[in-house]
């Protein structure tokens, strides 16, 4: 097991009344754990400098490495770093090449230089300075006792910049530690005690070193196994026999052997098969072709979607029949099948789905139910498969959930299993 | 002040190895903040057995209410239940309700029902079971010493449901406290260090009941007021007083007076003007058209999003004219305007917005650099306005950044002032 432990404080009472969704320790736990540095506790405490002063005392008390986050800006609210400063027992002078870094930032900005942006170029004196070229508010790390703290701005990609640049090279020299490696089986269409029970043996068959964690989401169920070791090859050979052991037992209901989304595994066929893909949407707004063009390169597999929300653009762009919705409804199996016939017209594209429902709150449909979703898939030969989906949640989980039904569906008609 | 002390625990490897984004606290954290009740820390521990004893030690010590979500689920790596069991004293003892509803569901579901759901039904027999109607997992109850602690599932929507129909009415009606009330000032398109110091004396002017905390965004800043006392009209006179001066202070720069994303404020000067809107998205992907259908009803304002990602879909729906596209290129400000201009024809909207750019990470013409988007706006009497806007991070915070500028743009627009 890895020696070195690692606490997270965040700071903000905006992470406290919950207006800021917390992204930053997550990213930061993702990039220690590729290095086998284990964080053990993460922490969020308000802009309150007794609760600051507190928890740093706990966290140093449990941790060979504490990261704070947050609390560094320009503003009165932000108090950590006269806090650290005095902790730590400095004093706060200016740094000359963060002082440079700032006047040239608000110089291309075209901005004033204030008196507070100054003070951000202020910093202990007992600290070694982390650049920010992203920002005005450096990072600090700071050595005591054999533990390191370090202080960082709570912009992510501020954190993110100073974190690559700064702080994960100088672990790397610094800490040599276990191998430690994560294999996935992500599956779909099945709840988590239903696998438990189906790879109970497998479970029970792993040795020590290896854990095996379930992690439910939106219509799928990932199987995290986990290993450490001293030799990296001998254990990735043996995560590697204990991944297709699950695959294998769970072959019905396995999407990836790794741990990416959806769209990317979709991504990774349409590549393979050199086609593309393309969209009628209705009731997810546009969120298929958000999501598939969140992968650099998009480009090359999909060509485009038609968010039809109204009823006219389905009519005058993806050329559904009056007819059909008069006879059939908009919430149908022919609105879908005449929505994804459209969209492989109107895109060009290899294969289409459509999708059209009710996600809620209210109906203004008597004759649908809220969370009735149609979906047809389809490819330019002009195989047609449909499905109707019923969700239980609200908006936007019932939005969330169809996305990942039409991500599964795809593939399911990629593969040919549909 | 509140006298009533709130800790959060959430428990999961995934929360440490940053598999997963923790949401429910940021969620908690603004429901018990509505009730008045302050969350002071959050605490973030692994599936192990000591961490979880040692953080509800630490956190009874600091706070009179525990919140513990995750750790509940039927699989062999959750092991909360028996902890906290143990842990108060008590003994698994089958819970009839509980396992009613959960053969229930799985007989609905048409699963088969297995031993270890069996198990949890199965909870401590002392603690006051908190019925959860979206999952199998039932939350827990303990009072101990005066102090109450309250285990809940790490699924969202299964922790909410359980907030929302077992623990907060049971608040509401256990604690009275001062009203606490927030007051927010959305600005766009300066920073936070410029406002502090156009806003300096306001903020130096605001009695100690009364706190200004700076939020920055992508592309924006809000100003958040918040303020405590008995009375809760005399308090929200003098958070309305001080919300006006700040306002006025920074007209400029204002775009709402509520915490509600720019989607929403648009939606509500839409309704108002009884206007439609369409969009014609490129590297935008359909983000545009997904967040403004978060908003129940949007039928109402939204006719739909034509998302040509391809140039062919440009061309072949939009009406972008291949001259323009040889002679200006794809990302140019005529490629914009015949955007726009297709989308108020093809969508039959009042008002359209188009986006062309390039978000990187690699470029794939040379003569556009990465970061560069080009927009344009329009109304259907024709009045077209366009501007350009370069991004300097990466694809997906150029994403954010752009869908931003975009709602930006229309909100000026809409207002006459762009």
């Amino acid at each position: 097991m890895s020696n070195i432990k690692v606490s997270i404080i965040t700071i903000g009472d905006e992470l406290l009344i919950g207006q800021t969704i917390d992204t930053n320790s997550a990213w930061i736990a993702q990039k220690l754990n590729a290095l086998g540095i284990d964080v053990i506790r993460r922490v969020a405490v308000g802009d309150d400098k007794l609760a600051i002063t507190s928890a740093l005392d706990e966290e140093l008390s449990k941790s060979a490495i504490v990261l704070i986050t947050g609390g560094l800006g320009p503003t009165a609210d932000d108090i950590t770093k006269p806090l650290l400063c005095e902790y730590f027992g400095g004093k706060l002078v200016v740094d000359e090449i963060v002082l440079a870094h700032i006047v040239d930032i608000f110089t291309r900005r075209n901005r004033p230089f204030l008196d507070r942006n100054m003070k951000q170029a202020e910093l202990p004196d007992n600290c070694t300075v982390l650049f920010n070229k992203m920002g005005t508010a450096p990072g600090m790390w700071f050595d005591k006792d054999g533990k390191i703290i370090i202080a960082m701005p709570g912009v992510p990609f501020e954190m993110m910049s100073i974190m690559e640049d700064e702080v994960l090279p100088r672990f790397e020299k610094q800490f040599i530690s276990d191998a430690l490696l994560h294999y996935s089986v992500i599956t779909a269409g099945e709840g988590e005690s239903f696998i438990a029970e189906k790879i109970q043996d497998i479970e029970e068959s792993l040795p020590v070193h290896i854990k095996l964690a379930y992690l439910p989401g939106a219509g799928n169920v990932k199987l995290r196994l986990t290993g450490r070791g001293k030799d990296p090859l001998a254990l990735s050979v043996e995560l590697d026999k204990y991944q297709k052991q699950l695959a294998e037992r769970l072959r019905n209901i396995v999407v990836a052997l790794e741990d990416i989304p959806m769209e990317q595994v979709i991504a990774k066929i349409l590549l393979e098969k050199n086609a593309s893909i393309g969209f009628a949407e209705s009731c997810t707004g546009g969120n298929l072709g958000h999501l598939i063009t969140q992968i650099p390169g998009a480009t090359d597999f999909f060509c485009g979607s038609i968010v039809s929300y109204r009823e006219e653009i389905k009519k005058n762009v993806l050329g559904v029949k009056q007819e059909t919705l008069d006879n059939n409804g908009v919430i149908s199996e022919q609105t879908a099948i005449e929505m994804v016939q459209g969209a492989i017209r109107v895109l060009n594209c290899d294969y289409a789905l459509s999708v059209t429902g009710l996600l809620g709150p209210a109906s203004d449909d008597d004759e649908v139910e809220v969370g009735t979703v149609w979906m047809a898939v389809a490819d330019k030969a002009g195989t047609i498969k449909t499905k109707k989906f019923r969700f239980y949640y609200d908006r936007l989980r019932n939005k969330e959930m169809a996305v990942q039904a039409a991500f599964r569906m795809i593939h399911k008609f990629l593969l040919g299993d549909l």
